[in-house]
């Protein structure tokens, strides 16, 4: 899932048609996440990566709309004729749309009528599910509770990017997530490369990007059993990491000098008291051992080259997935309300930088129609991510979800684990 | 009053202290203007000139902490510390401020908080307006007064920019505002020159740009009876007007070629069936008898000059002002909550550009401190504009008044009138 | 004269007709002027301010060809099709031109073609001039030989910029300009005010801009007699000139904080030795007893706002231009061929800022056809200099000289005198 | 080889020292191809990615200097110590170096003092390799003649871009290339996919980023025997190719929209009578049975998504490389001195976009020092392309150079060859 992708494509055998009650969960749970905040959190967008909260509650009910009820729901006329333009996201074959970097100077509808919106969608939907057509659209209906989800985390990145910009540094939810913690050494494990099956095998939910499964030819590789550290990259900083050309590819390099680069994102020095990082809890000093987080892909190649290691290939990870231990330590209290706060574990704290373009797998072609834009499209200037992290919904955490973001991107809950030639 | 000028000064004078009463008023009347408008609606920012509603609502307020509270009333705190630094509009000399075109990303306080910082401070003003220690800030507090009616003008300007940029076209009070109406050619008034004195007498309130009065030279000169109407323009538009790079100065061409000008702001063409204009209170068709509206100075400049005349200077229009008669039509209904509606006249319809650059009259001298920041600053790269629309407080419709805007500006409901050589 | 400016136009009776020996010894000029410079050097454009010199040598036989051989020499030919599109300058009448700020991407042609260019256009040129049809070219063959001049300036301040953007510090002709000078103390000169007759009467040529002659009311006034030097400008500095706001418009401050100013154009500053100034005849140390130059519109008048004074107007300055005494030092060799070196003077060592925007005088009406769109057009966001610089051709230090630039520029030699209300 | 990397690596067993005759040779060839150009030609800079040809000939002239003159000849001194700063393409471990968007600002050195630079370090190269330390510098000698002859390609890329900016489209050579021909349908060849070994064996000189040689996995697949005819473009151009956002990535859409791309670079559509194509002998019909070129890796994709293929992975090129047969046709003369002019064949004809993002091959380790930093620093945000063009060296063409450009790029000689899936 990326900025750019939160619509996608199941390809394999549709599973069991999702409930009503399902479908009011995943709902649910979006509005959970925009309860805290206010009209105006609601609809500000900072740059032009992030969108408004209002406007996430509203593309995902007119992906309802356009996919489900439309096509399937006889006499269906949509809430509102304008919204199809509006809430659009970027699917160039239903039509046009409104511009992404001006999402943010739409006021109304306000919250209350895309509350109505979501209502009166969800009746629709809940009367479908519970008919006889129901049958009829449970593909693309388990779809939808992906896309929704994929939302959720996306609600959670970009409100942590408008609340970071206001000078008064505000808080989502006001607990602490500080907690104590022991830094234990990364052990490398071993693996002996070979051939080996990557990809989704068909069984439960995927998106069309996470196949066809297919086979690949690995070299002998070692990979860490955890992510890096916030205390490791604090060493990087002190041993003038972001002031030394060598260690970067050059547009990493033109991008730490022209944004003047020091850090992290949301980290900020104090007068002569060291780091503190911005959370969605509040501000707070960096803990050492938890893992890093908000690095672009440049930062993290930069760090592993600082160390004589690289980055992992995504086939790499995927293959030694099943064997990597749990983390000591989470960056965050687990933000997305199905989360399991204090699991901790690896992966799953922040997601993984691998060193693989994003690239489609031999034998992938998109499906046909709108849906097929959604994965597809992003396949050029962009990085894999593998993971997952505290605002990521639980279920988006497989072992084959192949996350994406462009090399200079930082907002994403993003850290690495290294890796090197055995 | 200008984007950059909500702030000024009363350089002469002072009147008697405003009483509690009438501060209510106005503080009220800015209330007003807010009350149509959601808390989405307030937040937004558009362009760099535009101001969010409740930025405004906020930095009304602050001008009568920071100026009138802080100093005068003893063991006052200000309603909350970060305040001063979102709410300083351009006064460097009070401290470090938040960047203008960042005013939209500002989500809390909300308008909720600010409304009770209205209150608050409100009730402090009554307070201290209502005391014997009244006397001591009947300068400054008249100052706050019209500093406050500036923006609420502004306040109409920017939300009408904020409502026109949503495709749905909103509106900001329902009821319509055509009407029908008889152009009457205009006619020309002669005046023959001489010497004239200029500027603000002194009596009543008026900020420092207005002054000194002092005496300068006219060549004798014509005049129009009535602003330029729509249906004039069209004319203009019909002959090639913003198509034809020897009408226009070399700035202004280079304007209109890369904002693909081809009419005055807020105007559409639908299929085949002419112009509509997009107002306050929704769109309409263009009438050709109300003056024409939202045109920059180069745009006056060079209808201008497509009819053989010339902007008038703003002596010229000064000196005339009182032998001007009333016009026939009226761009809008009046906006403003003391405006007379349909009173119509003229000049007051629209804000009328002149051919003077906005420079300091002689022997104009600053105010000390960070009111002396207000008018002087800004007396380069502007025109000056003198009469007042219909968003225009009453009292700010004086013929003294300089109103201001960079040549390409026009959100402004600026119009022009004619001149030429007698 | 300003960098849009290069035509203009002759409003008043035609002189006698120029001979060939006059319109040769000017065109002389211009070559040699270009004749230290190699091919690269004439090529290059370093901002979109600058023109090429070879574009310049181009530029001013285009006009000889479009406006006298065209209209006037019976089945003229020009040079070579392409011409007419490569080097117009502005005239929108005569047909589309070549980008401005691409005048540095034309290689060809060379120039050596440009040099063929001009002995060719000068035979015909002077065939004209000693035929009998002399006569009907009088007034454009002057004006002709006055906007050749013009460029013989842009191409030193021109050249002068591109030199300076080589890391190496290049020279354009070897010599050093440095002298040994005493500062002494500005004297007031105080003026009554009253009535004054401004602008050019008529005898002689004069551009178009310089009138109508009309009559202005003046204040009394003070004016110094002398510019304002280098000495006095580093003091300005080290008291914090280029860091306190408040003695800044607006719109200077932010062209300030932007450009990262803090000394005047081609200043540098080495290590613990003070300032040196880069010059057309090369690096030498700052001598506190010439005239500041390269300064914009913003640091002059930021300057006058330090010392507690104003710049003139530009009716004050020609009225007491005739007492204005000589200056002690000049700020470099006189550069321009026909100028005679060491005369010192003021005016003339600097062009010096007014406060006068550039606006048409009362009663100005441009000439018809392309020889209109000479000065006119440029009446909007420009500032008045007046006097003439080390650079300029002597006959334009007239008095009635208007010269203009964008408050912001700086490449131009341009420095300020003090005025203050009497 | 692309426009960041014309410095390279060998990390292989060095051959046979190069001779002085050899060394002369390469070195004869950089200038044979500046010698049709003027010294304004050589100076001018259109666009970022593009360098004088000037430039070209210094910095290759700096490398012999900087790598091998100045380890290796006792008592050596630069030729002029700016030098190190001007003509440093990119090498951060070697300083500080001139703004690459601001070469062609660079007037002086001249073309002259250039010829001197370049004829001063012939003869110490030439002393050098007829020593007996040559042995010592074997290696990097070979480098920086591979590196010489990547520069010679630049220089015919980029002065086609320069020529094609000037409005009178000048030539480069002036006789034609246009010739008859006859298409051929493409035929597919089948390959069954398995392990394959890929990367430069290390017998003769190749690049650090050819390296190493390492066994893929392969998937059957077929790959067409020519490159993409422009008659088929055509049909794609007429299809709707350039306005079908379906057909595009969508970064590749952006950039289609914001450039205004509706055909290859140097493309122009006469009145009514077809396309003409600009080369660097001058402007001539479109010749349908020519390799397509100067097309971006977005046009390229968007084409062979068209047809319902792909492009190759560059592991498929490389595997099939010897099967390939000749082509029909070329795209133009051989313009490179050392090419085979009318050889034809495929690969050669064109570059070749591939579907592999420009990543390090497994085990790839830069080389220590300042030569590190070729290749490796630019592996992200880039493709992969193979063959070679009309104006590329003849040696630069074998199967495993790997070139490469950002997806956006169409100043090179590229073009693409559908594969798909068996």
């Amino acid at each position: 899932m990326a900025v750019q992708t939160q619509g996608v494509w199941a390809r394999y055998q549709p599973g069991p048609v999702p409930s009503a009650d399902r479908y009011l969960e995943v709902r649910d749970d979006t509005e959970s996440l925009a309860e805290p905040l206010s009209a105006e959190d609601q609809t500000v967008q900072t740059m032009p990566d992030v969108s408004p909260t209002k406007w996430h509650r509203a593309h995902t009910t007119w992906f309802w709309e356009e996919f489900v009820l439309g096509p399937n729901q006889p006499g269906f006329q949509p809430f509102h004729p304008e919204y199809r333009y509006l809430f659009n996201s970027y699917y160039e074959s239903v039509g046009p749309r409104h511009s992404r970097p001006q999402r943010g100077l739409i006021t109304r509808p306000g919250i209350a009528e895309i509350a109505a919106y979501r209502r009166r969608t969800d009746d629709i939907m809940c009367e479908l599910l519970s008919s006889s057509r129901a049958a009829d659209v449970a593909g693309i209906a388990e779809l939808g509770l992906n896309h929704e989800q994929q939302h959720q985390e996306l609600i959670l990145m970009d409100i942590k990017h408008v609340l970071w910009c206001n000078p008064m540094r505000l808080t989502y939810r006001g607990e602490t997530d500080a907690r104590a913690g022991s830094a234990r050494a990364a052990q490398w494990i071993h693996h002996p490369g070979g051939l080996v099956d990557i990809g989704h095998d068909g069984a439960g939910f995927a998106f069309d990007n996470e196949g066809p499964r297919h086979r690949e030819l690995l070299q002998p590789f070692l990979i860490a059993d955890r992510p890096v550290l916030c205390g490791e990259w604090l060493e990087f900083m002190m041993d003038g990491g972001y002031r030394r050309p060598e260690l970067w590819m050059s547009d990493g390099w033109a991008t730490v000098t022209q944004g003047e680069w020091s850090s992290p994102l949301y980290w900020t020095q104090g007068e002569g008291d060291g780091w503190s990082i911005f959370t969605l809890n509040g501000v707070r000093a960096v803990v050492p051992e938890e893992p890093v987080c908000h690095i672009s892909w440049y930062e993290a190649d930069a760090f592993a080259r600082w160390t004589g290691a690289r980055l992992p290939l995504e086939a790499e990870w995927e293959t030694v997935h099943d064997t990597l231990p749990p983390a000591a330590q989470t960056h965050a209290l687990r933000l997305h309300p199905r989360s399991v706060d204090g699991a901790g574990g690896s992966p799953g704290d922040v997601w993984e930088w691998t060193a693989s373009p994003y690239s489609p797998y031999p034998g992938f072609h998109p499906a046909a129609g709108a849906v097929g834009e959604y994965n597809g499209k992003f396949m050029v200037n962009q990085f894999v991510l593998r993971g997952g992290a505290c605002v990521t919904p639980p279920g988006h955490t497989r072992p084959t979800y192949r996350n994406f973001f462009p090399p200079s991107a930082r907002w994403a809950f993003s850290g690495l684990r290294l890796a090197r030639d055995a």
